[in-house]
């Protein structure tokens, strides 16, 4: 399951983009970091919430796929972010959580924290299951 | 107004990442438009859900500013997208729209659509009004 | 199915409650009434978030239901509120309209106003389709 | 704090038609009850999501209101409820928590629980404080 995640997290432009990195995987927990690059602000110069939030739904997402059976896809249903103060840090870390799963649903939540723990945003997200046309 | 918007708007290197442009700015309403590049795309290749949430809040962000007193600057509270299908588009358009502004905050709305008007995502959003603390 | 869902609304036992009724029913469309009376109100004796959000959530749930298969349940997986303004007003009324309908989920959004065309709140909600067991 | 928090709560006609009560209430955090009778189910005699909805948003709200200055006033600004399960207990419990302050705007968090620790449903809130007219 980590080595599916890893395959689909790097097929994932995006996250190239924003450079982002898996930290860690565990059932049912995903973590992923990203550093400040001024590619990636708001005109203040903090994370753009666009880049939080993203990273947020990631994290929830492959959560959810560690928890799916196999040849599984996910795909987010939706997400809503809260902004509780603007990300000046230089590196944020997504944790994504599975809080319950269905045979199709899967809830999760997520949080955007800096490495000295400060919380500036969080998640609650639908992920949806869904079979693989094919193993690749 | 607009000078303002297009201002801070070439301010969030976020944008320039995205490559999204300002289509339109009228009172209460902003729209956005964005193509669809092999680095802003999740493991299928469509459009991520990141970038479309990023760009229909920048959306909501500046049609709240549209509407708020001189010398203002928004925040994101919060927003919450509602991902309808994938968008696989080439080209996609988000317009935010002002539902009601109060004197603190501002309610607005978007969407995310292609050329042909094909509905990807919706978002609710919550816009926070601040004073600049210096004109520049 | 306009018979299918004024049986499935008189079970309800909350809605008797809070006095509500079906005003309006046509394909992805649902419109639901409210008088606010004492029993309905918060602590400034406007209509409280609760009940909005209660009618909101189930015009939203039939309008689902007005376009799923026959013998389908609907259940709310989600839905996000947001209160514009007190509502002061004698009575309301809920209008929930599909958005995107897809084989599992259907994507709605609804609105609270009342009869001048005031809007007090808005929703995105997600509704899962539901196989029902028996046809009773 | 509490006894204002008590006085409020008795103040919400809508509480008394749910017949909650407060179970607890201290810094950040306020806890509230409410047992399954008839006139609060859906149509499959579950809790009526508008009633796990209602106590979460006054457990968040007044969880805001513990940490908010002497004389303020607290209204719901927006709310999300993640639905994870039915819930047919006969008991519930909606805890809301302060997930940070600031000078206008507080982010809570809230769940619903039975008395097992089964979750039903989870929200993310956004309460603002205003200044009282009045002290009564």
């Amino acid at each position: 399951m980590i080595d599916e995640i890893k395959k689909s997290f790097s097929k994932q432009g995006f996250m190239k983009t924003l450079g982002a990195k898996i930290l860690h995987i565990k059932e049912g927990e995903v973590k992923i970091q990203c550093m400040k690059v001024d590619n990636l602000t708001q005109q203040h110069g903090f994370f753009h919430a666009g880049v939080l939030t993203s990273i947020m739904d990631v994290a929830c997402g492959y959560a959810a796929l560690t928890i799916m059976p196999e040849n599984s896809d996910v795909l987010s249903v939706e997400f809503k972010t809260n902004l509780l103060r603007p990300a000046n840090s230089k590196l944020v870390v997504a944790t994504g959580k599975v809080v319950k799963s269905g045979k199709t649903l899967v809830f999760c939540e997520a949080k955007v924290e800096d490495e000295q723990g400060t919380l500036y945003t969080t998640m609650q997200a639908t992920m949806i299951c869904l079979q693989k046309k094919n193993a690749n």
